[in-house]
């Protein structure tokens, strides 16, 4: 399957034009809701249940994190045991009420002292650090986590990126992230540029885009099977989609 | 399994608990995405594309008919080619954007004059008319509308509750909606009162709900199986669930 790469500046107009209530009159909450849920589909699909319950989401300060923080309440659902890593909270409200509801279902919010034997504990992990928008460089305390997801043996799921990747130019040439390559990727939307420079198990996410948006922004709408919210595709050989 | 009901009182109080800030943190376009999206796959599971696409979505004033918009929006993502009945539209903000979600995907609402024709030509109904708020009587245009469902042949998935039946006291003795029973239904979280008058499939969905505000509420919270949002419940020979 042939699929498109669309830049950060194109993934950022285009969350614009689905939250523009003249032009795609999405929420923030409906769209994070199926971001989310796509991801922990994926989730399920690498990793059941039965290979380890305990899933560890680490999630950023914006909406990547967010996505990770709908995910993280899907798997409870679906019977996992996640916990949460959320070192710099996201100061939009929906966030506040996303964590509400992970405390109703009881998912524990691991403090910093903790993440590192949460590492070990954990039989897969969820990158939900940071999405397209990031622009690097790493801020304090991101460096020192992804440099211990790195070093860990943790299968990994990154949410829209590897965290640390830059958007086109992909992994870091030294210093954290520069040998970070996770099991598996979800891409929201459509794949973005970095994604040349990834080997892994990969998925596309986000089930809600329109024919005129696709087209707008040169998007192959991947054909989603039955009723779900993700599909694997293939990278060959050179690393094209 | 056996599934207790709720009643249209508590089932009114559980989703002021869900979305007030203080307990469950929910917005009210979080909680529909995901019951519209299990009424979806309700229809996938009873009515795949295979059997016919044209999906006739019947919609009310209140959430009901909110649920029923989000429902046709994912089965025009399905391959579907739903179209949608929306007499006495809703005033809140989120159903105009629903609509405008729907007219991006090129989903026809069908004017007033034309639903006759359109029971003709769809090969399966979405009643998204009245949930568990409706307390009768029926108001123009829907004794008509409902006589009209009543007197086809189409196949029907009720949301939550057969529309015109009481949600206690299930269907009207005589008028319209005397022989409604659909051929399927979906209880959304738990079952109104109403399911034992019911003979037909019955599918339970919006999987939300957390063990506190089940207990609160008496709710055996179903085995939803996988990453489903849906799960289809038996009936017994007495009309228990």
């Amino acid at each position: 399957m042939s699929l498109k790469a669309i830049s950060a500046k194109d993934a950022a107009s285009l969350d614009r034009d689905l939250m523009d209530p003249e032009i795609g009159g999405w929420s923030l909450d409906q769209l994070m809701e199926l971001a989310g849920l796509s991801v922990s589909q994926a989730v399920y699909r690498v990793h059941p249940p039965s290979k380890g319950k305990n899933v560890l989401v680490v999630c950023g300060p914006g909406n990547n994190g967010g996505d990770g923080l709908v995910a993280a309440r899907h798997l409870a659902q679906y019977g996992y045991t996640p916990s949460v890593y959320y070192p710099k909270e996201g100061k939009n409200e929906l966030y506040q009420r996303l964590k509400k509801q992970l405390h109703n279902l009881s998912v524990p919010f691991v403090q910093e002292a903790d993440f590192p034997s949460s590492l070990v504990t954990s039989h897969f992990l969820i990158d939900a650090i940071f999405g397209f928008s990031f622009g690097g460089p790493l801020r304090e305390p991101f460096p020192s986590i992804i440099t211990q997801i790195e070093s860990s043996n943790i299968p990994v799921l990154s949410v829209d990126a590897p965290s640390s990747w830059d958007i086109a130019a992909g992994p870091p040439k030294s210093g954290p992230g520069a040998n970070f390559m996770p099991a598996c990727l979800i891409s929201l939307t459509a794949p973005k540029p970095c994604v040349m420079y990834y080997r892994g198990r990969h998925f596309v996410g986000g089930r809600f885009l329109t024919s005129q948006i696709a087209e707008k922004y040169g998007i192959n709408v991947p054909q989603y099977p039955g009723v779900e919210q993700i599909i694997e595709i293939g990278v060959d050989a050179e690393g094209r989609l």
